[in-house]
């Protein structure tokens, strides 16, 4: 069989565009050798085009002007690695206009905007892929969307930002404070200048909502996830944690209860030392999907960096070369907003167990007044730890594991924690996720 | 965009095939809702057609007669779910020359005759999908070939037979034998009545032929694979490697070194303990994949049993059914068996670490005998334990573990350590692979 060929158009040419194009540029007779597909990289835009980058491009490939991708017909495929939700929208929304596939890096963009850009590219006839935007060079959405098609997903737990991850790795390792372990991964490149929609939960709500509609077949906004980060997090209930048995993680969590109402949160959770996710450090992702026919799987890999995500770029240019990607995408069947608002829980309604931390005044009857409060919300307690000795302001730390509750009994009882004069200041608050464990039964 | 109805044919009403009936029969609506693919199972064709099965099948689907499923034109898609090499060839060469593509989970017919079906598939303009054959319920077929495309894949390490897994990881927590482990697992499942396939190595190294065969884009033969089962590993060699902090997994590897020679090999290997693949535990797969540009990924699930599987075949038909099988596999390309033989390193040629245990008579010299066998043959020690206290025949076991050496330096070593005096019975040796941990830097 011949070999097909195609003409890539790339715009955005920081980071991972330069990996594409070193991917396309230098590895494309090992690839067309073994797919069958010849990639051209006909055009790369970016606005900087003096600053050199580590590729060598073809002559008079590299241009300023998007006019000369959009208005190329030998160009089918679209490459958007701008990034953001502003000129991004406009680029794609061009590229489907100008006829283009569209492959795409952008999680904001589409957590953002997915609904409206998969229809215009539906109303066209054209595809939208975006495998590098969710987990990088993990190939987590095709396993979703195809490898477990047959399956109804019933939870996805992911480690999906890799720099949230490494920051709470270093904190566990070395028993560092947050700005510090921020400042370190800022200097070995593992956070950005800027890294607040990291550490705030942002970039990973962005990715949950691509993944968890998927996952469910919902066209899911970041309205509908809770979401916390990771900035307000001190080292001392990591150290608590881990001497109870947990690691803490930022998990971005898809829960499908039993009557079909699913939960979508992104929060610091302390899950089991000794589960598969707790094992995922620094900079890495790792995504568990439990379907019902498949029981667990689990992904890991690079979340993040050059070559990770150019690697599922090229895949995805290479599946819209095929024509897969367009079948696909054409059978993607999303339920409307309206049908699934209904179906997202309320965060106060969810269930959990909960870690908290209250800085008690050494004096008699601590004991008694947190078990009363608690209990009078009725939440149960699973273990406590108070270790000898004082803290700051003559106050000392208590920790309470409970078992689980609803959201809202909780927050009912902080408040009431928070107003006692046996307590100093606001108690910490941690979620504790149980992760099921798929065992030989 | 309508609903596509796909009538499917299914032969072999096992286990899997029970899976797969169920699968299409009750989850249909959800899979149709999900993938805008209707599935009809037109007609489900097995020897026995009395013994009830967990599933309920519209009336008149079940048959003895494969000639009905043949026969239909209706039926575009044939699944093979017999297994074996003999009756399952037929079966899948007649449901290509009657026009249908093919669906299978058979990884000991690919492994033998792959090379073959594929060209029938290729001339009839006809697809074998096969996603099924190799680790159940884990999409690692579609990781390698497209979520992986666009890389060089240098090595992938797996886990890919449950059953041995379970045996040593029971051998290994329970300190068990290896008679005791294999009888355990027989009872709960986890082993064949006849397990000979599985603990010789023979089931890892079909599906190891056909994972390398995607990875590195070669026909590959089972003749290019070296392959050890666990039948003879003994409790003591666990408890040893343990503490010197290994941990025994029977592995798949395929290797490409630096001039591109690729080894591949099923046998026992010491890894260490605290490495991703050491802590998949009992009846579970996984598989570590390190490509050019994504760095580590790594896919753990469930490798085999009655609903992972069919989650697996029911992928596959879907994938079909969009037509997305058919573009793969046309341009699946495989540099033919005259060209890979050179490709293949001899097994003499490779290179690995070892571990030996020899069980030395308690006389003087010991030490330095072993010492200069294994120097004459330029083997260099990098560990040795040897705990007080005498066993049996008033021998004790020493353990020694080498640095990198070649396999023919490793034979001709223990020969000799096997005629010395000093030495009872033949040596005890296993490889010690040092995976390489992909970590940030």
């Amino acid at each position: 069989m011949d070999e097909k060929r195609i003409r890539v158009g790339l715009v955005g040419f920081g980071t991972v565009g330069t990996g594409v194009a070193r991917l396309i540029c230098e590895e494309g007779d090992a690839i067309a050798e073994k797919t069958g597909v010849r990639l051209e990289l006909a055009c790369v835009v970016d606005v900087d085009t003096t600053t050199p980058r580590p590729v060598r491009l073809p002559d008079g490939v590299l241009t300023n002007d998007i006019h000369r991708l959009l208005a190329d017909e030998s160009i089918t495929v679209g490459v958007e690695l701008v990034g953001g939700t502003g000129v991004a929208r406009t680029i794609q929304l061009d590229m489907l206009g100008a006829g283009k596939d569209v492959v795409t890096a952008n999680k904001a963009l589409l957590a953002e905007h997915g609904a409206e850009l998969y229809r215009v590219a539906r109303r066209r006839s054209r595809c939208i892929a975006f495998e590098a935007s969710c987990a990088g060079g993990i190939p987590i959405i095709a396993a979703i969307r195809t490898g477990l098609a047959a399956n109804n997903i019933r939870a996805m737990y992911g480690i999906v930002n890799g720099t949230c991850n490494y920051i709470l790795s270093s904190m566990s390792a070395k028993d560092e404070e947050f700005a510090a372990a921020l400042a370190q991964a800022q200097q070995r490149g593992f956070a950005e200048a800027d890294p607040t929609l990291d550490i705030t939960g942002g970039d990973s709500a962005h990715k949950l909502a691509i993944l968890a509609s998927m996952a469910f077949g919902y066209e899911i906004s970041l309205d509908d996830i809770f979401v916390r980060g990771i900035d307000g997090i001190a080292k001392e209930d990591i150290r608590y944690g881990r001497e109870m048995g947990y690691c803490l993680k930022l998990l971005a969590i898809g829960l499908k209860n039993e009557q079909g109402k699913v939960s979508l949160r992104v929060h610091p959770s302390f899950i089991a030392a000794d589960c598969s996710l707790a094992r995922v450090d620094g900079s890495f992702n790792a995504i568990s999907i439990f379907g019902s026919a498949v029981g667990e799987t689990l992904y890991y890999g690079r979340g993040a960096g050059m070559m990770p995500t150019a690697s599922a770029v090229v895949a995805d240019i290479l599946d819209v070369a095929l024509g897969n990607s367009r079948t696909t995408f054409e059978h993607l069947r999303l339920k409307p907003r309206e049908e699934v608002v209904p179906l997202i829980e309320d965060i106060n309604d969810s269930v959990s167990r909960f870690y908290i931390r209250v800085m008690a005044q050494d004096v008699p009857g601590v004991v008694a007044c947190y078990g009363r409060i608690l209990g009078d919300h009725q939440i149960s307690i699973s273990g406590a730890l108070q270790h000898e000795g004082r803290g700051p302001d003559n106050t000392v730390p208590v920790v309470i594991t409970t078992h689980r509750t609803q959201e809202r009994n909780m927050a009912a009882a902080l408040a009431e924690l928070a107003r006692s004069e046996l307590f100093a200041g606001q108690p910490v608050c941690i979620r504790i996720e149980d992760i099921p464990e798929d065992r030989d039964v």
